[in-house]
């Protein structure tokens, strides 16, 4: 920690969890295998661009969770952004009582070309190689050259606001499904 | 840049800004302030959680803007959210042909503890102490830690989807201001 961050006091991390509940951000599942073997995914907020040209982003993941290790790992991993209907992919994903395999068991995931598992449906999936992995406090950061990315858009976002998923109402959406 | 990701081709830029844009995200005004002297604010939506406790977030920032200099000299930012009624100054703090102190003339805003502009109707306003800058390709990623936070929730928050600012339906909105 630098000095000057040292010499303030900290707020406190219930206001902290106050304060972030206003922050509205789209929903993920990032994704990572290890090798030819195991899978596993989390679902996550935290996903920022961090520059266009190179192609660039960052997740932070939680480091005591079941994909932390295998991103850290295989130095890659997939960010995949759900449309409104995915709220059963985010919640299979954020259940701490499914473990790796069991959490792929619904929905069309495949292999991306970088090896980590890509969600057919999701409205854009980026392929991501590790540039950097920095440990703050509880969680990673990793920043990620991006290698391959695939779009689907116009559907309506699934979001994460004030402790509860939602949407955006969209002008012209796709078709509900039946 | 790391082996693995060398080794691999990048995706095409202009591809990345067309998967980021199915990612919606929240709006802040990013603000910083040298010594007793100049203020610069930007629009910003790569701001996400890094972890709770210690409270710490981070922020990506455009190299090119007038804000990066200031924040890098100063140490010490605010990031300001956004309600859905503040489109205006979220169009204000975006316009390349402002500068500096023209674009806090209309607002409520006055120091924070840290010294950072704080907008006094923002949902939330996390005040911070960098931790590190790293500088990635025409952007900086400031880690900081959160000193102070002010949180002012019940409003619908303003969002930027597919290249255009929105808002989420809510359940309970504060009355609209006459």
């Amino acid at each position: 920690m630098s000095a000057p961050a040292a010499a303030q006091a900290l707020a406190d991390p219930a206001d902290f969890k106050r304060g972030m509940r206003q922050l509205a951000a789209s929903v993920s599942i990032i994704t990572a295998q290890q090798g030819a073997g195991r899978r596993a995914g989390l679902t996550a907020t935290a996903v920022t661009s961090v520059c266009a040209d190179p192609p660039t982003l960052l997740v932070c993941v939680n480091r005591s969770s079941q994909t932390f290790p295998l991103m850290r790992e295989a130095g890659r991993f997939c960010v995949n952004l759900l449309a409104a209907e995915h709220s059963d992919v985010a919640a299979r994903f954020a259940d701490a009582a499914l473990h790796g395999e069991s959490k792929f068991a619904h929905g069309a995931w495949h292999a991306g070309e970088n090896g980590a598992p890509r969600l057919h449906a999701a409205t854009a999936a980026f392929e991501c190689a590790t540039l950097s992995l920095s440990e703050v406090g509880t969680h990673g950061i990793f920043v990620a050259a991006v290698t391959r990315i695939h779009v689907a858009p116009g559907r309506a976002p699934l979001l994460h606001f004030d402790g509860a998923l939602t949407t955006l109402p969209m002008v012209s959406q796709a078709p509900a499904r039946a």
